[in-house]
């Protein structure tokens, strides 16, 4: 059994009220001894405050809450484990929640992390949240008084803190690569359309290929989900369309295509280049290793606490946005070609 | 700002105390015109019951908490994925701590999740836990009455509810495979010492091969930690000792030694036979494909549900230990050899 105030009050001989003032903090006027006493006798039996309790009074749980769209993305893992670091260094501890990418659930886990009194959250949203509900869970994550920061995902319409990598930037240094090893029909394998992450990279790919004098055809842009599933459709088209390099906006995606390239006996990079995107640990298990855009995990996650440690400790401060910077990852997934080789 | 009950008053005319009675279900003599009038006043306010508070009175959270400790491992994504689900479908809502195997916060989540009354918890501890401290923390969840499941690695004193699968099997599986193929030196590249899993995956290793009349040499057995980071060491080890193959104890450590291949020009399978275990979605991405020994995880975490949500409707029930069994999936990670050939 959970050891109770009165249990405390009866070992020490002290009365309710004198316990439950001491162990709450607000006995102003009891003596230094008797405050000991009480102190030492609730260490003795074990007495834990009902932090329920505490939450209603105190409105404080050392908690942050974090939301992501899919546990299993060793992105969302690796940044998960990331943030949990540093939330550590300021003495908070992390509970998650992962959305599987379904919007439902992101206002789902903001009512919950918001009822149990978080003390700050950190969200990537789900891909198929619409304007309407990104905005109403935002308002209602504002309304409830707790500092948020929405992380990778940007919002289109609504500022708020945020912490994001600058995406046509790793969309640019991706094709480029590619373009400098001499190709020039380059596929481009996207994440789910509407997401800004998604939009972001495939403006850096056209970028990268404009400034080339490279002419964008749509044919060789092929809509993906992030996840794995796409690769066979996705190679169909590719190859039908003769590209000699795909730039695939997740190494998930990526390992899809590798996986795709087994079955039908393409090597890689000898018939077919792969840039992916993430950086993700298994990158360099692969074979062949695959050149990918690194994303600044720790640093996203650093960030992200820095901004909500300001905010729990001023309620008032200004929305911050922070852009970091993705680099390109140089390994052997991509071949040197003389131009009109493929 | 939230809605409070005293708002939801003078929108509605009644008093604090009636419309306090009705939202928390205790309006026994109240009418059902009042009843009607202020649930619609509530939900049009957009009220929501304080959660911290419901949880004093009503005890219950519709919540379930999940340690594990190692959310970059994918068994243990995969895990918490299959766990979610599981919980979803009884309507409950998961979150979860990582412990990232360090035992002390074992018992942080622990006392996290009992203090933000959770009505069950499923635990995977951590490696590095004392006998003393897997007591101590088996003993306070059982005084906090939240019924709780341990998964995957067992307990060796305690009685409890417990979800793993039978390791023996596994392990001797794996190796059977091994010796079928013509195998006679075959490393074993154990989890972390002292882990129930890693015991029983080489007990299971050394079986397979007493029964084949191979001798149990302690010179091919090296322990790894479940994750990556033992490889090179290992592969010195294991190649000193001319294996031809290498019983890998989960699927993580299996790629550390396909990594460590790439580096010394070994090709698997022509020169170095695998097999893994845990069957992670990767395994299926890497080259060679990995054949290895698949763990139910969906089966894990419904059958772990099912004796929370028996726990959560009746206190009183025994514990129940279930053992599943592993399956043998090969792929293409093992070479068939002539006996004497290496």
């Amino acid at each position: 059994m959970r050891v109770k105030i009165k249990d405390v009050a009866r070992e020490s001989g002290f009365s309710i009220t004198a316990v439950s003032l001491v162990l709450n903090g607000k006995s102003n006027n009891t003596s230094q001894q008797t405050k000991e006493k009480i102190i030492e006798t609730a260490e003795r039996l074990g007495y834990r405050p009902n932090r329920l309790a505490v939450g209603l009074s105190k409105k404080e749980s050392k908690l942050i809450g974090l939301i992501i769209p899919d546990n299993s993305n060793m992105f969302f893992s690796e940044l998960s484990k990331s943030v949990e670091k540093a939330a550590r260094k300021y003495g908070f501890s992390l509970i998650y929640g992962n959305t599987n990418d379904e919007y439902a659930r992101d206002i789902e886990y903001l009512r919950l992390f918001v009822d149990h009194q978080v003390d700050g959250i950190i969200i990537t949203k789900s891909s198929n949240l619409s304007l309407e509900d990104d905005y109403r869970n935002m308002l209602f994550i504002e309304e409830s008084g707790i500092p948020y920061v929405v992380v990778d995902r940007r919002n289109y319409e609504h500022e708020c803190n945020l912490v994001t990598v600058d995406g046509i930037m790793g969309g640019y240094l991706a094709t480029k690569h590619l373009i400098e090893n001499g190709h020039t029909r380059i596929g481009c394998f996207t994440g789910p359309v509407g997401l800004s992450t998604t939009n972001d990279r495939l403006i850096g790919y056209k970028n990268a290929l404009t400034e080339a004098n490279i002419e964008i055809d749509e044919n060789i842009i092929f809509n993906g989900n992030f996840s794995m599933g796409f690769e066979k459709k996705a190679m169909d088209t590719f190859l039908k369309q003769n590209v000699s390099a795909i730039f695939c906006q997740n190494d998930l995606m990526a390992f899809g295509i590798y996986r795709e390239s087994i079955k039908r006996n393409i090597k890689i990079p000898e018939n077919l280049s792969i840039v992916g995107y993430d950086n993700i640990v298994l990158s360099d298990i692969v074979y062949p290793k695959l050149t990918t855009i690194n994303q600044p995990i720790d640093e996203i996650a650093r960030e992200s606490m820095k901004i909500l440690i300001s905010g729990i400790k001023n309620k008032n401060i200004k929305p911050q946005i922070i852009e970091l910077y993705p680099s390109l990852v140089v390994r052997n997934s991509v071949k040197k070609i003389k131009e009109g080789q493929r």
